[in-house]
């Protein structure tokens, strides 16, 4: 006997007290900040003779819209890429990415320092927001076509709260660097979702099997997921850099990652392809792992060619990870993994808090000169060597694998309750179940029939 | 007998004539403005040593561009949920905006004040003329599939017109705020385009119903321009307002009144759904009425929370509007109203002129500080109090929906004439009527058969 | 006896080997220029007493950006319109634009001047280094469905090069001015492409001629790609105008030629259709041409009516062009135009040279000022006349045409060779070829039954 699948009481339920919840908080805790309140900036302004030109908006602003885009419509569609779970995938997507965001609000707001009780609010809050979002969309990509909306609002509360604090932990406590989040987004949120899809492991999942692959056009509408991620990646290695030469520096050094990221994935896939032939599943992934691989070291002075190096590896590294490893997770390990999260962000994670550790512990004065503040601040106050500060990004990245697993486990065994209107194995990456699906297009002879009566004449009149 | 349908001669006509008309009148009466003038400029920075950095389009250009996908991308995929009507919702709204935003210039510019006779064009200038062409997209929306291209640049003429009036005498006259349109955008086009729907009532169309819906790929379709409308809204809101802390605000209200407006979009369509189903339509549509209902006051000191609960009440009544009260439209008002624009645009555009009236009724020193001068002039000079502020708002909301509604009877009985080969009832909703539409793409079992003979073999070798 | 088509070995090779080449040249070349360097801005803002917020970052990335769009959603997008060769058309159009961006920040590095043997990279060296790109994809465009990949990078290596060094004699040796590439990137990728179509000749490419055609969705697919084309085409040509009234000025140049463009489309298309319909093809591709047009005189005081009737002309001359051009080049000249570049970029960008020289050659000191001295540097500083500045930029067409014809047919017969895994004429135009192409999708009857038996029961309950 199967549980009910039916939304009707617990999708509304759910979604309305989170909101009611987060309305009430907001309410009590939270207060734009001197940028944006109209008070405060007009203060500022007449006591520092300041210009409105000079508000962070906008200097910060057309990252975060790019930064948006690549949550919601990158995420979003390259996650289309199954035959009949295009709504759940793009429409989900957004539902938690909306409610994540708000949580996220809340969450770092009290972790980045209150003010006078109160958490402040602009344009870096709100990128941060979109930041810690984009973690639990990574994990969505592993849990993709197995769960319902409400069993993934509550992973996001979770996620969230777990992301924050181990963000607090790297970035306040360890004073490691990671501007791009290799660690606190993508390996955290990638080992975090691949631990609940191993705890929610469904036996039979292959009664769904033919679901679970793509179709013609499924693939094209994931693509566009895919180019938005792509050319926006820089916007958001670079999003919450120092301002001047660094955000300048993380852009560049990510455009040419992900570039040589591009050739290496099309030469891995065409190497280990059945007769030479693409796959579009490695195009649509693995091209973008050379974002995720200088996600930590991107801000560094990493070099036009060490970038190039990193993206060279991260592609490949992905690549051969959706051909021989992926298959292996799944039946040895028994972690159904939609996505391939592990390939696009588990693994070139991890290449990228290595290839951070290495360069950091690097950094000199002769290279960095005056601009070592902005990177490297405990260095340039000599509070930290550079090899220590190193070592503080490698225990980031164990810390992080820490949080992952053991929030993991937790919080997959919390959303293995059968209420939650989850779909049984035999309707997994199907949208009939979740949604009112319209039938197909009326078949070309149909219509033709239809235009030969009606329309002909008063046409050609 | 119905008239004829062949735009040969009137769709070129209407194009060349307004465009040459158009040509004439900028060559008569259109100018660069003191930024985009090669000497007024140089002039500028000479008499004021001010800095190229300092022109306004670097701190315009970035929203501009969001307003104008929101415009050709948002608009046009929105309506592409049709099954059969893809071709003529992206292109028409692509015809409609690219003249719009021409007249536009012109009518706006002439309300706007003439420097000398003529008008002054920049990248405001610009702006403003995607926002009237966004009203009359909205109108579209309520006609969708009814009507041919020479009805709507007919209307788009009539309306632009109209729209610029509205606005002139809402803002300068009134001295009303409405920085996001809630009131001259999205009130004014959603009844305009209501009551043109009404005077061309189709009594016969039941015979196209089968083609009043949509297919899977073309709800996708139609979820980018929803998602687009949905990321690039707090640039739309925020495009014309003052700089600094206001422009800053507007887009925090709107980010958070739209993360609210989602999860109460997706708790009342599962509410309401046969066996608690979303429908794509909500999710679509109503998502996004958080962005319409904080349009007036988005620039106000609205609190964080404040957005959230307007953008959450947008949401519900949306949805509840698309499920209950749109069908009741149809039947008892013989409004046909394709995209529900009623839904999107009507009812959360109200609750927005409602909402600023309200808001800047409670507006006080104490909370707004010097920035009172940006947000309500009038208050600030001591002109007006802040009820009074707010009685003129709640009159320009009467104001415009007069303007729709006479306007809309008279530009209704104009397009009303049958000599603008319109469809008739039996083929509305369908792209073969004004379009060269191609076949159907190959079975994959002929294609297989065409690899299987000639491809196979030199794939192996 | 065909030659093989399978990858296997030719193209992880060429990506291999071409990717080392550009990471030890990177190596050995490239450094971050004064902008991006930490050392060196942080020396630069203690000398000057600058601002991180004067960094030209701020200044040039949003351009950047949108240029950005247009080379991989833009030209990706548009060329899906075949019903087979979407994810060639999205994922070659990837793959070579990857490769082409680094390959052209070296050869333009080269030829923009080296800095003590090194070439110094920031924002603008990647906007050029996009710009480049977009040559070579409109050459993609003229062989689209009748390369391999390894053809199409090998194009890239040579057309790339020459691309600079055409690039290097117009914009320094002749001073002509081309900011928005009329002839170093339209003119020049489209006569580029035309001849290596005309060298590469199929005479049996009817045998995949019920492939070269579009089907319902694959229109809509090329649709965003020309509707982002159009939206950021005013980026394009503002991109590395300079700061101040020329990008504010050039952006509204071509923002108005563009929509006047749009109109002349629509109307030239419903004239010459058969039954006055609306043919796609015209407007996925000749409401763009407006853009191309305003590539050269758009940073000129070319006028808004100006630019509005040199928009309405390159529309009028494109559509006519699709029409009743390319079918006579196809049989008389034996051009293969897959995308019929020479319409949408080739005679455009002629116009937008000639507009280009006329416009120079009318340059006052009267109507510019003192901003003569950023439009025609030389004619300020007295080095030119007016009418000599016309001469060089016609003399530039000329030069640009003879590098695009002796080069294509060079580059054309090293194409030939048939050890690049082209396909055969009789299976051009199809992703199977090169692609692991998915399935169809499932029919709806079938999810019907299974939906009837498996969940209708969980479903109600």
């Amino acid at each position: 006997m199967t549980p009910p699948t039916n939304l009707r009481l617990t999708l509304p339920l759910t979604c309305v007290i989170l909101e009611v919840i987060l309305i009430i908080l907001f309410a009590v805790l939270v207060e734009y900040d001197h940028e944006t309140d109209a008070k405060l900036w007009h203060k500022h302004l007449l006591q520092h003779n300041d210009s409105n030109y000079n508000n962070d908006f906008y200097y910060r602003y057309p990252s975060f819209q790019d930064v948006h885009v690549m949550i919601f419509v990158g995420f979003g569609f390259l996650m289309t890429f199954l035959q009949r779970y295009g709504f759940s995938s793009v429409a989900f997507n957004f539902l938690i990415a909306a409610f994540a965001l708000q949580w996220a609000t809340l969450m770092q707001g009290f972790f980045h320092g209150m003010h006078g009780g109160k958490i402040h609010i602009g344009v870096e809050s709100m990128i941060n927001a979109d930041f810690c979002t984009g973690s639990v969309l990574i994990s969505f990509g592993a849990l993709l076509g197995k769960t319902s909306p409400v069993q993934l609002l509550l992973m996001a509360v979770f996620e969230v709260t777990l992301f924050a604090t181990n963000e607090y932990i790297l970035l306040s406590i360890l004073q490691a660097k990671d501007a791009g989040g290799s660690m606190t987004i993508h390996t955290f949120g990638a080992y975090f979702g691949l631990v609940v899809a191993r705890v929610l492991y469904r036996p039979q999942l292959d009664k769904s099997k033919h679901k679970n692959c793509s179709v013609y056009h499924s693939d094209l509408f994931a693509m566009i997921g895919t180019i938005y991620l792509w050319m926006f990646w820089p916007s958001f290695n670079s999003a919450i850099t120092a301002h001047g030469d660094d955000q300048h520096r993380t852009v560049m050094n990510t455009y040419y990652s992900l570039a040589a990221c591009t050739l290496a994935t099309f030469a891995m896939s065409s190497l280990v392809g059945p007769g030479g032939k693409l796959d579009m599943v490695h195009i649509q992934n693995a091209a973008l792992a050379g974002g995720v691989a200088v996600g930590t070291a991107g801000e560094m002075m990493l070099t036009p060619f060490g970038s190039m190096a990193v993206g060279f590896l991260a592609g490949t590294i992905s690549t051969l990870g959706y051909k021989f490893l992926s298959p292996v997770m799944e039946k040895k390990l028994k972690i159904q993994d939609t996505c391939g999260v592990h390939n696009l962000h588990g693994m070139p994670g991890i290449l990228g808090a290595v290839v951070g550790a290495v360069t950091a512990s690097l950094a000199t004065r002769e290279v960095y000169g005056d601009g070592m503040e902005d990177v490297f601040p405990e260095i340039y106050a000599g509070n930290f060597s550079a090899s220590e500060q190193g070592v503080r990004q490698a225990i980031s990245l164990a810390v992080t694998l820490g949080m992952a697993l053991v929030g993991g486990v937790i919080v997959g065994f919390i959303l293995k309750l059968p209420i939650y209107s989850g779909p049984p194995d035999t309707i997994c990456f199907e949208d009939a179940i979740y949604w009112e699906v319209p039938g197909e297009m009326e078949s070309q002879e149909e219509l033709g029939t239809v235009m030969s009566e009606e329309v002909q004449k008063p046409l050609n009149s």
